[in-house]
């Protein structure tokens, strides 16, 4: 299969959006306790297993968390320009702690070039109150966010318990991870209330399915968007979101640098039922002609709070970059590789002061309360090779992260902290354990890391493997790298590698961490396996496109799906097929395993050999 | 870049063999004591560092170990039908120990089929000689392979340490890994004596480049190529194995289960620089028509013997599958799946008799101990999913092969033992210790472990995940997964996806464990990198091709090469360049961290925005 093809199966009709739903698949809701509180949930129907007599069981469907919003739903049509349907309108409405915003003049002047859903009343705050979800946590109050992330995460759970089990779960280090048996409304309260958890959610973005970001839930992933000077249009950076959240990111960041950044991150927040993340820093610069040393507190103010109106649910601030920290870099191999690091340090030097972001960071905080916008605290001092990682730059940084959190927690802010980077696999421990203790358990949210320098072209790969080490040692959330990586800007497909890639490390990562719900498509999926239910080996998996290109590649045929075997041994050869003739025999016999370890196997042996074997091995 | 462009570049010209040497690389060679021990190395000439004050300084070349053998040699002219020079002739005849063999009736039968090479005698070792390489170093005698090895693996080390030092390497946990300070033939022979290393070297295999395996070495990888009974042909398996080492498979495993299996190997052998592996029991299995119970030990041996005769370095012996574990594996979700576990479990249940791998055992070693041929002992019984890791139908098996290798060992066989498999990453350091504990540090040879079954299309990746992780543990071979495993047969696109991405999981677990010279390649690319030395950085990477092509993909001008930033971030934003500028006006103000410390940054800063800011700014 080329690595184009999977690339073109987005439909993009004229005005009208929608993500082609998963084989087999079809989106339920699970209801909360209003009628405006539904959770959508991805359900996958099984085939039967057909055993060797003919006797056919059935597999119950199972159920899989649903990044793709109301694109996979034949029930809603998705017009690009009037936005998604504002679910959490009511919600906010009903809370009587927000007003109305005039229209800034820069919203005005484009309106006509936003989606139809741009001209509703943009809102904030009323003075002295604070509309974060942590306000509300720590003040008792759950919210229907909350309780719509407490279904959200804990369907699998209950999934998993109900189900019926193959094999025991977890055991091993987890870490200091610890799911509670069921993931309540009060539980989420509790972990918001913590700052353990954050529900990155600006009260702007009417459109978000609400999604938690915590150590005690399952790992999120982000995947980066945007154009820049040199590439890309609003219409590709769509496209790269719907794309991003059909292969199940959890949240976007549009990182975009180019011309149109105000109306590339509307059309986006209009149309995206994810968190939207962006790094205010890149369009304050903008408005300065590209000069750091231009960039003044004010500038930067008003950016902050356009977004915020614009609905944008967490902001990079690279606050922690402090002026005597600067010089720990300049011995490093790859000095200073974040974007916003690198700008606020040439500003610091340039007016020899105080990171404004530093001294204006309870400023910053009054804004991000007034709309519910959470921070992700930059690393803009992070590695950009495996020779500085953890180094005294990185951890100085981190400490002041930490300081900043505690300060954002006093004014109810959420907070997340961005984490690295490269960092040598015996290295990444260390570094997840510091920022646990540095940053009293803010979720930690890392760009990888990458384990090694020497791979760009596979970055996605090189990552992953950080990232799902990090994942399990506690990391929440993991933004991913694509394949161009160090090298270009991502086009579509690498916008899927990139995702399918921190899929499988976050996978991987719950299960380490022990997440009660995780193992259960392993085991459904590898039942499947086993039984050769290719159709249902193709549908759970992250990518049943490409598992079902690659099997057809070499046997195309549709009785193939049946067969008892691939290509990759044949008929002859194949071991699950064997075994299958093993276990069946046994079965047949009535030989159990209690009685095969008490007895042994001589008498079943030779009845074995004399009348079934032929039968089962003719090809 | 689509998915097969890359596959192109093999040159199979007639009967020609050639790899294309990598950009801005020569073939070198190592001397050693003797003119015939000649080891190669990958040189990588660098570019120049050219600094703002157009002064230039020279960057040495960096070496690298270099799988290719004579096919990236301008000086040999390789003849698919002349096979590779046999260098080890000399060696092995000077040694006394062996005797030549007359030809079987089933090689006379098809001489003619076969390489022109295939006409050389075959060797075995004299009646009551062991001609293994433990066989010399537990006799004080330092072969030339040893010194082979020895050179090569130290050569890395050598050059790290007398390159222009960037870092400090390597601190946190090694499990274990201790590395000289200098990799000395005396060492390598301590090593192998010991068993913690084998150096798989068949006395028919005189075109073998040797390599070492074993936890005090480089971390090696496998590629699997071969024919099954529904696709591919002798030609792409010859292509496979090529394409496989210009990647970096470090070993290949000939797993062919179809037709003309004897020639296949023959024509790989004879064309190989690199150790071949088989899985005899997959051709004895063909000569009885498929049917496991029909097995016996004569033909079994044979089948051993001929494919020993024809100089295949490693078997893989399912030996552990003993009768009683059979049951153990009833209640598993995915039963056996490795194909010899349960051919052999199928014989033991028809036959109800013990393995007659175990029984037979001692006849093995003496048959492995008189070609040189080192066991990989299988593991019959790995789990083949996320449901099935570390339990007792595993652990069993394990310990059962703990208890071979000590008899191998006392017949001076070369042993390694193999690993899963299916693994979640909490339980893969378990394995790991087992396997130390069990099997008296023997080399652990692993499949993957995959984390996660839910990835089918990306198990190069799922896997890649696992064997980073057991590589830094303590595994010393990793054996590649495609992303075809459990879906089809791989082409030479999924074999190059397999190697690179093992080559990263490999080359992450060097770091980890603190390999003195692993981090050197890092270093380097990554000032490359940080100095926009495109060439050099698309050179040092583990595919110069693809990092190139997708840089390409968005800047394909030649001019891009030369540019200050990349098309991710475009000039405005390129983080690298701002550092670079911050840091060249720290350089032209004579600025030291120190002082910069000590004294801060006022002044200098002053400077700096009246002066030089606005000319680095410039797009």
């Amino acid at each position: 299969m080329s690595r184009k093809d999977a690339s073109e199966s987005l439909e993009i009709a004229g005005e009208s959006l929608r993500i082609p739903p998963f084989p087999a698949s079809r989106k339920v809701y699970v209801q909360g306790t209003r009628p405006d509180i539904r959770v959508p949930v991805r359900e996958v129907r099984l085939t039967p297993t057909i055993g060797r007599d003919g006797v056919r069981q059935e597999n119950p469907p199972i159920y899989l968390y649903d990044t793709t919003g109301p694109y996979t739903d034949p029930a809603v049509e998705v017009n690009v320009r009037e936005g998604l349907p504002p679910i959490r309108l009511a919600w906010i409405q009903e809370r009587g702690d927000v007003e109305i915003v005039a229209d800034s003049e820069r919203r005005k002047a484009c309106l006509d070039r936003l989606p139809l859903s741009s001209r509703r009343p943009r809102l904030r705050a009323r003075p002295g109150r604070r509309v974060t979800q942590m306000s509300y946590a720590r003040r008792g109050i759950i919210t229907p966010e909350m309780e719509f992330v407490a279904l959200r995460e804990n369907v699998l759970q209950e999934i998993a318990r109900e189900y019926p089990r193959v094999r025991p779960p977890h055991r091993g280090e987890a870490f200091g991870a610890s799911f509670p048996r069921e993931i309540t409304p009060e539980f989420v309260r509790q972990e918001v209330a913590h700052g353990r958890a954050i529900i990155p959610a600006n009260i702007n973005h009417l459109e978000l399915e609400p999604m938690i970001i915590g150590r005690n839930f399952l790992v999120k992933i982000n995947a980066n968007i945007g154009t820049s000077l040199v590439a890309s249009s609003i219409k590709e950076e769509i496209e790269k979101m719907l794309w991003a959240i059909r292969w199940g990111a959890d949240t976007v960041m549009d990182l975009s640098t180019g011309k149109d950044i105000y109306e590339t991150r509307e059309w986006i927040l209009r149309n995206s039922p994810v968190p939207i993340g962006t790094v205010p820093i890149y369009e304050a610069l903008e408005k300065v002609g590209g000069k750091p040393e231009e960039l003044t507190w004010e500038i930067f103010r008003d950016t902050l709070i356009e977004q915020a109106e614009q609905g944008v649910d967490y902001f990079t601030i690279h606050a922690g970059v402090r002026l005597h920290y600067i010089p720990l870099t300049m011995n490093r191999v790859t000095g200073i590789v974040s974007r916003g690091g690198s700008i606020i340090a040439k500003w610091c030097l340039a007016h020899h002061q105080e990171n404004f972001l530093y001294t204006h960071f309870r400023e910053i905080c009054e804004i991000m309360a007034a709309y519910d916008v959470a921070f992700s605290l930059g690393d803009g001092l992070r590695p950009g090779s495996i020779a500085d990682a953890n180094d005294e730059a990185q951890m100085a940084e981190l400490e002041t992260l930490g300081e900043l959190a505690r300060i954002a927690w006093e004014m109810d802010c959420q907070v997340m902290i961005e984490g690295p980077g490269h960092i040598p696999m015996q290295l990444i421990r260390e570094n997840m354990e510091k920022e646990i203790a540095l940053c009293q358990e803010a979720p930690f949210y890392t760009l990888g890391p990458l384990v090694t320098d020497v791979a760009p072209g596979y970055d996605h790969l090189t990552s992953a493997i950080g990232a799902a080490l990090i994942g399990w040692y506690g990391a929440s959330m993991l933004c991913y790298v694509t394949p161009k990586e160090h090298l270009g800007l991502p086009n579509k497909q690498d916008v899927k590698d990139g995702v399918i890639a921190y899929r499988i490390a976050a996978h991987a990562a719950d299960l380490a961490r022990g997440h009660p719900g995780a193992q259960l498509r392993d085991d459904v999926l590898s039942k499947a396996r086993f039984e050769f239910r290719w159709e249902d080996q193709f549908n759970l998996s992250l990518d049943p496109e490409t598992a079902r290109a690659y099997h057809d590649e070499t046997l195309p045929a549709e009785g193939a799906k049946l067969a008892h075997f691939c290509s990759m041994c044949g008929p002859q050869f194949c071991s699950m097929r064997l075994t299958e003739e093993l276990r069946d025999y046994a079965a047949r016999r009535g030989l159990s395993l209690e009685e095969a370890r008490a007895a042994g196997l001589r008498e079943k042996a030779e009845e074995f050999r004399t009348s079934g074997a032929e039968i089962y091995l003719t090809p």
